[in-house]
């Protein structure tokens, strides 16, 4: 069984002929990059992926962490792949190169970092936490927290988290209640139990840097309710000493480990703090610096929370992508059954890609994958261009447009690369269902991918309670500019001109809900079917890209006399235009007007 | 956590009030039941399922059939369980009672059995594969193999297996290559192997009866190719002596376990025949009896595989159901946020199910599970009809549209109530991805359904290839009739109506699409969209259903003066049509006329 993470010809096409990122190293933050130089970082990447994640992506999931009531221990080739990594200084590829980083665009690091992903979602998520951390700080963080937190954090030293929930605040943060006391020092002590903390704990690295949301109690010692009273926390595993050495043992520790349906090779903990188990500089309470100022704790975390968003979806076109070239690969060579019609039994059985089912399904996770690392690269760029495009006006759209995407670029990809996941089992027959296999587990460590980082419910209400209406609609008229400038380009070639027509068909549609939708006065009906609204709505974007892809793949087939990958991307844009997209008159037919039997319904009713 | 298997109340009300299976006791064969005997007999299902099955359901996942080379070991529960089961004698339920059997109409025993596969899917099966196998053997054995080997069965001294699959034959059994040698004295002696046994080996009874598909040779050693070639076994792990003791062992072995995604519990296997391990009666290869004659061993099989398809749809409704009620007491008690326009956050947290999104979530596995038993049940009722209906028409009449249903029973809750699973967990939350609570395994279990006993695919070509076009579309006529009459009878319904017209269009469109299939000649066009022609098809079926039922719990409520479980019937129903029905558009596009991209894409441009 070979390795199949991504297709790098794939990556290609969408980063240098769609995305045409090659015109970024004309900006003054790339100018030190060319197409050259992009391309062997993508290599580098593409490399440790196969070499070193993805032969212990199987050995994670059924070895999975285990906590001895003192330390947890992971697989050994976890730190081996992880110290691989660091050593390229690719933690830091997208941050200054001042401060040792190596000014990527973050498209291309993305793109990069896809590759670990899809080889080894677990092992990679160390990686994920540990530069959204160090990110993070970089922009909220005191210069001196930088220079203790995040230096170590770019080389490889530390690892980091991000500690959100608790046991009981999971998508409600606001009611969080550890308790973050001010010291005489101006340093606090913190108190509370967090809950979901991927990398929580382990021995790969030197020390780990929790970034804690915790709240500050009044004088009376009370917590404010809400959102408002979070402030943000770095409270190391261990202090961190005048030198930069590791210090005493800072009072967090492991309360246990969650085990969970995948993606096991990434510990997942509930973490004491204050707890009185390690009393650093003779008392219990696990000191933490704060982070910018009190009170804006959420605030910093959803900068991170944003990127982490575009991360998730990634991920999820990522596993969703390896999965079909596994199923591919499968359906290539094994032999069974026989073509319709086919009366003679004597004859050898043909491949699994020769019958029309079996393509079918191929089809589907081509045209949900690919669309998937689209939308997850597109939303990627705009993070470039709204730190770096040349005009204020660009750099507005750019971030604009982000703000609204991100909770699809989180959530279709969650929803659509699973079901290809679920389709590569499919392909397999039998065979998928087992673990001697690689489709199942990348089928349960994708089905994370909908819940961690805001539920699909929330990216809904994300999209359609704030996004659409945000600044008067005005990142909804970026992007029907933007789909509208896809139609026209589409509308000149004979292939594509009908779906052009088809995607404008479904804009209006959408825009015509949305309007109608944001004129219910009652928050509560309005957002009622939201999710069904995210559906819509992440179908017709992905539509989009998709048509967008394929203008990309006529002008790059006219350089090349057309090749196969090419006419493999003009006939998953139909798959999606013909077999997907009239899906949203279904969904959109609840939406005008509510359809309010859900909500109607007595609760005893269920 | 409670034991929520199935709802009683609801299995009630679809047995009794909806299909009205006290009607049955009129009949001769069922003359020794009443109301009272049907519902003491669930009572038993509903029992035994709570104490003895659901508690070890876990156990089963996390501590998996271990085989050390010689014997297999399964947790002591399963054993238990199982002892208790065949204890009450309801393995022998739907059987004579001359032969020791209770004569329960099949409906009432399938929608017991369900509270089994519902509480602990993994030790259920080996009860439903030794049902099949006796059930196929006394249709087709002879008065000596029932003696032999299916009064053992029944009582629980034996288990049975189907041994069909070998590892290059799956979906393709015409191409198996098991031999059965004639031996001089009638029996055979089989070498092979077979893949995918369930239920293949264990220490949980005294003997195992396979029944074992193979081919003869002929005098030239040839095996004929193509399905006509296949004979069926009996081959026993061990011989029967004459007085029916347990003989020497046979040379059938254990090869090795498959590790599965789900459905743990069972053991899946890997199993040699005629290797020479053993040497019964002083010669290497399995000994066994031919069942019925040479040649027909597939359509025996067939026989018992409806049957079987029947079963793997009641229980994929089943695993969805009590995946529901888990889904539903956590979101009734689990407190996270607050509703949208809520300003204070000093108020407490709503409970989850106060919450628009989870109450969708809530109310489409509801809509999926119940749909899903509704449609296992009238199919088992079919059953039932086809084999003790008074007029040889009615007779005739059940068989056809028993015929036609089948792919769809098997199918679709194999596809929809898995998505129920999912939305279960997605209620959860994180807790729902760990394997602290149910709903994970519930839907790695469920995940099977769609594969065994003929995939999806398999099921889509059957339906779309033999079935609608079976006698000119007998059966397709019938099943208008019906559902024809559902409408009249919903029309006369304030609440109803409306949806027996959407009912009416649906039908229609589906026919329409059925028609124009059937002119296309070439028969890979005719059937390369079947999948989809197949979710069509089940989605109108299940709404014809729903529809039925809303009308029966209309009826009822007339007589209760309506309560909740009644109202609970009409939402769901609502549901159904709101948003699933109009889903049908959307795939039957893809039909009108058949879309090629699928096929016609070079194989090397996926």
């Amino acid at each position: 069984m070979s390795c199949s993470t991504l297709s790098r010809a794939d990556v290609d096409f969408l980063l240098f002929d769609w995305l045409q990122v090659e015109s970024l190293t004309l900006r003054p933050r790339f100018s030190e990059h060319s197409r050259e130089t992009l391309e062997s970082a993508l290599k580098v990447y593409e490399d440790i992926a196969t070499r070193l994640f993805a032969p212990h992506n199987k050995k994670n999931d059924q070895h999975e962490p285990q906590f001895d009531g003192e330390r947890v221990q992971v697989n050994a080739e976890v730190a081996e792949a992880l110290a691989a990594f660091c050593e390229t200084g690719l933690m830091a590829a997208i941050h200054d190169e001042e401060i040792g980083g190596m000014q990527l665009p973050y498209v291309v690091e993305r793109a990069g970092f896809a590759f670990l992903t899809a080889a080894n979602a677990g092992t990679s998520a160390y990686a994920f936490l540990t530069m959204a951390n160090a990110n993070l700080l970089l922009h909220h963080g005191s210069a001196g927290q930088a220079a203790r937190y995040v230096q170590p954090m770019m080389n490889g030293r530390y690892f980091g988290t991000m500690c959100l929930s608790e046991t009981n605040a999971g998508s409600s943060l606001a009611d969080i209640t550890t308790r973050a006391e001010r010291q005489p020092d101006g340093r606090y002590r913190l108190f509370g139990s967090k809950m979901w903390i991927s990398g929580g704990d382990h021995e790969l690295a030197e020390n780990i840097v929790h970034l804690v949301l915790a709240k500050v109690p009044d004088e009376q010692s009370r917590l404010r309710p809400g959102a408002g009273g979070i402030s943000l926390f770095i409270t190391p595993k261990y202090l961190v000493d005048p030198e930069g050495g590791r210090g005493e043992r800072n009072d967090v520790s492991l309360a246990g480990l969650n085990h969970k349906m995948g993606y096991r090779g990434t510990t997942n903990c509930v973490l004491s703090f204050g707890e009185g188990r390690f009393k650093p500089e003779g008392a219990a309470g696990a000191l933490g610096e704060l982070v910018g100022e009190e009170g804006r704790g959420l605030s910093y975390m959803f900068h991170m929370m944003n990127e982490a968003r575009i991360g998730v979806g990634l991920g999820a076109a990522a596993i969703g992508y390896t999965g079909y070239l596994h199923a591919l690969e499968y359906a290539r060579t094994r032999r069974q059954g026989r073509l319709p019609g086919e009366r003679d039994p004597s004859k050898p059985p043909v491949r699994l890609i020769e019958h029309a089912d079996v393509r079918r399904m191929l089809l589907a996770q081509k045209a949900y994958v690919e669309g998937g690392m689209a939308l997850g690269l597109y939303t990627a760029l705009l993070v470039d261009e709204a730190a770096t495009a040349q005009s204020e006006a660009a750099r507005g759209a750019a971030a604009r447009l982000l703000d609204l995407l991100t909770p699809v670029t989180k959530s279709w990809p969650s929803q659509w690369c699973l079901a290809a996941n679920d389709l590569a089992i499919q392909v397999h027959g039998g065979y998928g269902y087992t673990r001697d296999y690689n489709v199942e587990q990348f089928y349960r460590d994708n089905r994370l991918n909908a819940i961690h980082e805001g539920t699909h419910g929330i990216q809904a209400a994300d999209l359609l309670g704030r996004k659409v209406g945000a600044d008067g609609g005005a990142a909804m008229s970026i992007l029907e500019a933007r789909i509208e400038a896809t139609v026209l380009k589409a509308q000149r070639s004979l292939v594509l001109s009908a779906h052009a027509a088809e995607l404008r068909t479904a804009w209006h549609r959408i825009r015509e809900t949305t309007e109608r939708l944001a004129k219910i006065a009652d928050p509560r009906l309005r957002l009622a079917n939201a999710a069904v609204y995210l559906e819509a709505f992440g179908h017709v974007v992905v539509a989009w890209l998709w048509l967008d892809q394929s203008c990309a793949a006529e002008r790059a087939a006219e350089r090349d006399r057309g090749n196969n990958a090419q006419r493999g991307k003009l006939a998953a844009c139909s798959y999606f235009f013909a077999w997907e997209l009239p899906k949203i008159a279904a969904w959109t037919r609840v939406l005008d007007p509510v359809e309010r039997t859900p909500i109607d319904l007595d609760e005893t009713a269920f």
